[in-house]
C-alpha cells in the first residue's frame, strides 16, 4: 500500500502563533487590561492549621484606594466549596497560604498595603505536615469528613497475589520517595473577572474553561451560559492549571467590588497554589527466574495537602500505573491520597505516574540485575500484547510496546554502549492510561473571503495546539494555512471541551475539527459540483480552491457563487466515546535511557546521553512532538537531579525562583535525542496519539538505574541532590 | 389533504423578549456601560450649506474633563467616506446638522459644554434646500461629482410608452407630494465604540450589523474579524437604523481618545440623522374605457438630502413600485434621489413605496371615478395573475392578489358601506417587490443540559424576531419554547446575516434557522436511533423527547448518552439565492380601507373606520403579525394626517417631541381591523412571507380617497392637516 501522501500534515510547519509570541504581540490574562480594572491581592494564612475565630477588616476597608474586602461572610449566598476547597477559608485555614482574605483596590500597592491592616483571630491547631504525621494514630484531623485524612483511596486487584508470591522464585520489596514539586509555568496563575447584572466574564490562565465554567455557575447559583470563560494565551501549565483554581474567588470579589478585578499570582504565590503529589511508595514484585513477572503488591500514599483538588483521581492513576505496561497475573495495589496541612496538590503532567513509574521501574531493573538479565530484554519479555488487558475494565494495550523499545535499544546504542566496562547507563520504559474525557466538540466558519476560523475549546499553552488544529484542517481541505485562524477558548462562542490536558487535544479535538471540516468540505463539494457541473467526486481540493479538469473555483468564488456576496459556511464536528468504546482513548507511551557520570568527592550527577523515544501514532508535527518530549524530558530530569519543595514547620522555604532549582541550560544533556515511533495506529487524526507527557516518567528510573549501574549505588529517594547522592556513596562504601 | 397541525408555529405565544422587556431588564445601548467609558457629543453645523475653513479645538481641548476632540484631520489615515458620506465633515458642511466636530469627555455636561468651546470657520455658500431648488438651472452644486445634484436615477421601460397612451381612451396626469417624515423609534440611535490594539468593539442600536462591520473596516483598514459589532436590544428601527450611520465617528472618536466613548443621540439629533425620503410624484396613467390599465409614466424625485445613504436604492425602488401590482403593457417611470442641503434621508419602512403608491392608488381611483367602475373592481380587473411579472428582470408576482383584496372587500364590508349615501370610504392596495438580499446563515447549539441556544444575526427591534425564530425552532424540534433561548446579533459569534430589514427575517433567517434546527435534529435522530436501538424513521419528537413505542429519550438524556457528559450539538443552516432563484424573493402584500369623517369647518379628518388585509404566507406568530400590520397602519395614518419635518431657511424647526406630531392613542380609528391572509404560498418557513411594511402603503390613497368619495375633494398633497384639508374644501367651494 502507498503511502498517504500528506501535504500540511506531517510536516514541521511554523507554529502559527510563533510570530505573536516572538513579538510580544500575543496576550496573557496578565497583560490584559480590563477598563475600570480593579487589582486584587490575597491574604493568605500564616499558620498550617488554625481555626479562624474572626477577622476584622475594617481599617484595610477605610484606606483610601480600597474598593472592596472579601472574607467567608461575602460568599454565604453562594455553594462555596469546589473540587472539595472554599472558596476563601470559610472557618478553618489548613495550610500556609491558605487564602482568608482578598482585597481589591485601584492600585496593586494599596492592594498590598490594605493586607497588613487585616487582622485575622486565628486559634493554632496542631498540624499534620507530611503523609506520616497525618496518617499515623491520634493525627490531628484535617477534614471532619475524612477519618484517617485519607482525601481518596483506590485499589486495583486482579488474581490472588498471596498465591502470586507464594509461586514467585525471586521476590523484591522496596520503598521508593518522590517529592513535592512545582509545574513552574513560566506565567504564574492569573484571572479578571467582570461581574454584571447579566453574568460574569472570566479572563483566566485556565486549562479547563468548561469546567470552570461550570463550577463558577454551581457556586454563584448562574446557569452555565452566564459564565463566559475567555482564555487568552496560557504561558506554560502542565496541569497546574487545570480544574479551577482561584477563578471563583476573584469572581466573588469582583461580585463585591462592582467592579472588574484582576489577581496575578507572583511566583510564591502560585507554588502554594498547586504543586505535584509527592509520594511513597512500597512495592513488593515477584518473579520467576526467567524473568516472567508473576505478582505485584504497591501501597501507595500520596501528599495531597489541604484540600482534596483532584488528588483522589491521582490515586486512582497510580494505582494503575505502578503496574507499567507488563502482563501481571496476580495484582494487588492500594493508593492514598491524603490530607496533610500542606498546601494542595493537583494536576502535573501525567497524574500519579512519574511517583509510581520511578518505583516499578527501578523496581523492574533490581529484578534484573539479580537475575542477570538484559533490563530491555527483561522488559520484552513481559510487555502487553497490543489489545491485552492490563486490568479488568479498562482498554487493552493499543501501542505495539517493542517497536519503541526496540526503536530505543538501537538509538541509544544500547547493546553496545551500556556493556561497555563502567557504563552507567540506564533505561526505563512507561505507558500510562491517558486520563483524556472523549468529548470535544468544533466549529469551522468559512467566512465570505474564503478564509477559515477554527472554534476550538483548547488551549494554547505552548503545546502548539493552534498549529496542530491548522494543520489538520489544512489537510482536510487542502487550503493554505495562513488563510486559517484558530482562536482561543472562549466559552460564549467556542464549543464545548472537556479540558486541554491528558495528552488529548491533538486526538481528541483533532478528530472533533477535522470532523468539522470535513463537513464544510461537503457543503463545499456540493456547491463545486453545481458551480463546475460535475459530480463532487470529480472534484480534488488544491490550494484553497476545487479542481475539476481545467476548470477551478476558488473557495473565495465558491462563497460567491452560493451567496452572491457575504454569508459564510459552517462546518461543525463533534467526537465523543464512540472514538474508542472503552478507556482510555489512548495509550501515552514514553521509553528513556540515560548515561551519567557522578563525582564521587561531591555526589554531582552529570547527565551525558539521554535518549527519549515517544510513540506519537503519527506526528502532524514532528518538530512540535519533539520539542513537547524534550521539555518533558527537561522536566523529568528536574524532579530527579534538583528539584523539591523543601517544608520547614509547615512553612514553604524555596517559594522563588531563585530558591527552587529547575534545570538550567547546562543541565541539558551533552547528547539529547528525542526519537519518535509513527506506526499510525492511534486513535486520533492520521493515526496520531497523545504525547507530551510520556517523555517525563522513564526519567528518573533511567537515571537511578544508570547510577546503580555505573556505580552499585541505588537512589530509592528523589531528587539526587549531590548531598544525597554522596552520603548513599559513602553509606554503600563502608 | 389535511392541514397540517402545528403545536409552536401559527400560534400567538407569548413573546420571548416580553417579560425582560416590561421589567425594564432588556438593554439599549444608551443603558449600557462600558468600564472606563467616554461620553461623546457632535458638533453639528449650523449652515446649511458651507466651506470649513478651519477648526480650532485647541479651548476645548483645554477644558478639564475633555480627552478629545475629533475633526476631519483625525481621520486623513481613513478611507472616509462610506455610504456616500465622510466620518466627519471633510471640507464642507452640506447640511445644518451635519456633524462638524465630536468631543469625548469624562461626563456629558463636559462635553456639551466643550462642543461651544470649538471654533469652527465656515465660509457659507449658497444653499439648494428643497427638490425644486436643488434641480433648477444653476442651482447650488453640493457635491461636485453629481452634476444637477443628481445621486441616483433609475428608468423602468416597458413597450412603448407613447403608443401606449395613443391606445388609450382616458389620460389623467397629476402630481402628488409626500412629505419628508421621520422613523420616530422610540430609541435614537445609540453608539458606543471601543478601540483597542486587537481590533474594535461597536456596540450599537444598528440594524446591519454585518453591513456595518464591513464599512468599519473598510474605513480604519482593518480585517472584518477585527471589528466586532454587538447588537442589544433596538428601540425600534423602521429603517432609520439601516446600514451604517454614525458608527464610524464614534469609532474614530474612541481611537483618538484611546478610551471608550458611547454616544447617544437625542431626538433633534437623531432627526436629522435619517428621514424618509420627501417626493414629488409626476403621474400619467393610459387605460381604456373598460378599465383596463395601458400606459404608465412617471416622474419621480426624492430628497435626498446631503449625502447618498441609500438614496439611490429608494429610486430604484420607487421606480418600479409606482407601478403597482397591475398589468400595465407601456411604461416609462423616471425615479431620480436628489441632492439637498438637508439631513440625508435614508431607509424607511417600505423604501420608496408610500410616496408613489400614495400618487399610483389615488390615481386609480380618479380612474375609477372617471369610468364609472368600482374601484375594487378596477383593481381587480387589471392585478398581476400569480407568477405573471411586472416587467423583466423580476421575479413574477407569487402572491395571490385577488385573494387578499376579496378578503378586504368582505371585511370592510365594501360593497355595502361604501355604497351608502355619503359614505366616505376609500380603499388601496400595495405589493411591494422586498428588497431582501437572501444571504442567511444561522446556527443552533443544544448543551448538555437539552436548552438551544440559537445564533442568528437578526436584530429584535421590538418586530418579535427572536419569538418568531424560537417558534420556528420549537416546532421543528419539538422542544419548548422555553427551553430555547436566542441572542442577539454579535459578529464575532453569530453568524453571517445580510441585514434586518426589508421584511426578510421571517423568510431569510427563518428558513436559515429552520434548516439549523433540521441539522440538528438529524444528529438527535441519529443518536435516538442508537439509543432507542430502533431506526431514525420510527422515532417521533415530542415535547423535548424522542419517542419510540414506549421508550423515551429526552433531548438531555440524548446528549448524555453520546458524550457521557458535557458535550453540545451543532446544527447549521444557510440560505442564498437558491431560495427563489430570482428576485425578489417575495411580495409584500398591504391593501387596506378607510372610512372617514371631515369636519369642514375646521378641516380636521376624523378617521373612523381602518380595516388591514396582510398577505402573510403563514403567520408563524398571529399576533405578532397583527401588532406589525397595526404599526404600520398607524405610521401610515401618521404620514397622511399629521407628519411632516418642516424646515425653514435650511433648519429643521419642529425637531423634539412636542413640535413633530405623530398619532396618539386617540387617532387610532375607533374601528379598526386586521385581517391576515394566509395562502401557504411564500419562500419561507410553513409558507410564510414577508410583512411588516405592506401595512403602510395603502393608508394614505385609501384616506384620500374616502374624503374624495365622500366629500368630492381630491387631496394631492400629504399630510392632510386641518388647514390643508380647510384650503382645499374652500377652494373646491368656489
Amino acid at each position: 500500500m502507498p503511502q498517504k501522501e500528506f501535504k500540511y500534515v506531517g510536516h514541521s510547519v511554523a507554529r502559527v502563533d510563533g510570530i505573536d509570541k516572538v513579538t510580544g504581540k500575543a496576550k496573557f490574562t496578565g497583560d490584559l487590561n480590563v477598563p475600570g480594572m480593579l487589582h486584587g491581592k490575597i491574604l493568605r494564612s500564616p499558620l498550617p492549621h488554625a481555626r479562624i475565630r474572626g477577622i476584622d477588616a475594617s481599617k484595610a476597608e477605610a484606606l483610601p484606594g480600597v474598593v472592596a474586602v472579601l472574607t467567608a461572610k461575602d460568599i454565604s449566598d453562594t455553594q462555596p466549596i469546589y473540587s472539595g476547597r472554599p472558596v476563601i477559608a470559610l472557618d478553618k485555614a489548613r495550610y500556609i497560604g491558605e487564602p482568608v482574605a482578598a482585597v481589591a483596590a485601584e492600585d496593586i500597592r494599596t492592594a498590598e498595603e490594605a493586607l497588613a491592616l487585616i487582622h485575622v483571630d486565628y486559634e493554632e491547631l496542631p498540624a499534620a505536615s507530611g503523609i506520616d504525621a497525618a496518617i499515623a494514630g491520634g493525627a490531628p484531623l484535617i477534614h471532619d469528613d475524612a477519618p484517617g485524612n485519607i482525601c481518596g483511596h483506590e485499589r486495583v486487584e486482579k488474581g490472588d497475589v498471596r498465591q502470586g508470591f507464594a509461586e514467585s522464585e525471586e521476590i523484591v520489596e522496596d520503598t521508593f520517595t518522590f517529592p513535592m514539586v512545582y509545574h513552574y509555568a513560566l506565567e504564574p496563575h492569573s484571572v479578571i473577572a467582570q461581574w454584571t447584572e447579566e453574568g460574569v466574564t472570566v479572563h483566566s490562565s485556565a486549562q479547563h474553561p468548561f469546567q470552570v465554567r461550570g463550577d463558577i455557575a454551581k457556586i454563584f447559583g448562574l446557569r452555565q451560559t452566564q459564565v463566559r470563560m475567555v482564555i487568552p494565551f496560557l504561558g506554560g501549565g502542565f496541569g497546574s492549571k487545570s480544574y479551577t483554581k482561584f477563578e471563583p474567588l476573584v469572581v466573588a470579589l469582583a461580585r463585591k467590588a462592582k467592579r472588574p478585578v484582576r489577581i496575578v499570582n507572583s511566583v510564591a504565590d502560585s507554588m502554594v497554589t498547586v504543586r505535584r503529589h509527592g509520594a511513597r511508595v512500597r512495592l513488593k514484585t515477584g518473579v520467576k527466574r526467567d524473568g516472567t513477572i508473576v505478582a505485584r503488591e504497591a501501597e501507595i500514599y500520596l501528599d495531597t495537602g489541604g484540600y482534596a483538588d483532584n488528588g483522589p483521581q491521582v490515586a486512582a492513576r497510580a494505582a494503575t500505573r505502578v503496574l507499567g505496561p507488563y502482563r501481571i497475573p496476580h495484582i494487588r495495589t492500594d493508593a492514598s491520597a491524603v490530607y496533610t496541612n500542606k498546601s494542595s496538590a493537583g494536576s502535573f503532567r501525567a497524574i500519579g505516574a512519574p511517583q509510581v513509574i520511578f518505583a516499578s521501574e527501578s523496581h523492574l531493573d533490581m529484578i534484573a540485575e539479580r537475575l542477570g538479565i538484559d533490563p530491555a530484554e527483561l522488559r520484552l519479555k513481559n510487555f502487553l500484547k497490543k489489545g491485552e488487558e492490563l486490568r479488568a475494565k479498562l482498554r487493552g494495550m493499543d501501542a505495539d510496546l517493542p517497536s519503541s523499545l526496540k526503536t530505543l535499544v538501537r538509538s541509544s546504542e544500547w547493546r553496545r554502549r551500556s556493556k561497555k566496562k563502567g557504563a552507567a547507563m540506564g533505561l526505563a520504559c512507561g505507558a500510562t492510561n491517558a486520563g483524556a474525557t472523549p468529548v470535544s466538540v468544533a466549529m469551522v466558519r468559512m467566512l465570505a473571503d474564503g478564509t477559515l476560523t477554527a472554534y476550538a475549546g483548547s488551549t494554547e499553552m505552548g503545546q502548539g495546539v493552534r498549529t496542530v488544529l491548522s494543520q489538520i484542517i489544512a489537510e482536510e481541505l487542502h487550503m493554505p494555512i495562513d488563510a486559517i485562524q484558530v482562536g482561543g477558548a472562549d466559552t460564549k462562542v467556542t464549543p464545548y471541551d472537556a479540558s486541554t490536558g491528558s495528552s488529548r487535544s491533538t486526538t481528541l479535538m483533532g478528530t472533533a475539527i477535522q470532523r468539522a471540516a470535513r463537513d464544510l468540505k461537503q457543503q463545499l463539494l456540493k456547491i463545486g459540483a453545481e458551480a463546475l457541473r460535475v459530480k463532487p467526486g470529480q472534484i480534488q481540493l488544491l490550494d484553497g480552491a476545487m479542481i475539476a479538469g481545467e476548470m477551478r473555483l476558488s473557495f473565495k468564488e465558491a462563497l460567491q457563487w452560493r451567496f452572491g456576496g457575504g454569508g459564510e459556511l459552517i462546518g461543525h464536528g463533534d467526537v465523543g466515546p464512540e472514538i474508542t468504546g472503552s478507556l482510555p482513548v489512548f495509550w501515552e507511551i514514553g521509553m528513556g535511557s540515560a548515561e551519567v557520570s557522578v563525582d564521587k568527592d561531591t555526589g554531582e550527577i552529570a547527565l551525558t546521553r539521554y535518549v527519549s523515544v515517544a510513540d506519537v501514532g503519527k506526528a502532524i508535527n514532528p518538530e512540535g512532538c519533539v520539542g513537547q518530549e524534550e521539555g518533558a524530558s527537561m522536566m523529568g530530569i528536574g524532579h530527579t537531579l534538583f528539584e523539591q519543595m523543601i517544608y520547614e514547620d509547615g512553612q514553604l522555604v524555596n517559594a522563588g525562583l531563585i530558591d527552587y532549582r529547575v534545570p538550567r541550560f547546562r543541565d541539558v544533556p551533552a547528547v539529547f535525542e528525542t526519537v519518535l515511533v509513527e506506526n499510525e495506529d492511534g486513535p486520533g487524526p492520521h493515526g496520531a496519539r497523545g504525547m507530551g507527557e510520556g517523555g517525563l516518567v522513564a526519567v528518573a528510573p533511567a537515571i537511578t538505574s544508570a547510577v546503580a549501574r555505573g556505580y552499585g549505588v541505588r537512589m530509592r529517594d528523589l531528587p539526587l541532590t549531590p548531598e544525597r547522592v554522596w552520603r548513599a556513596f559513602k553509606a554503600s562504601a563502608k
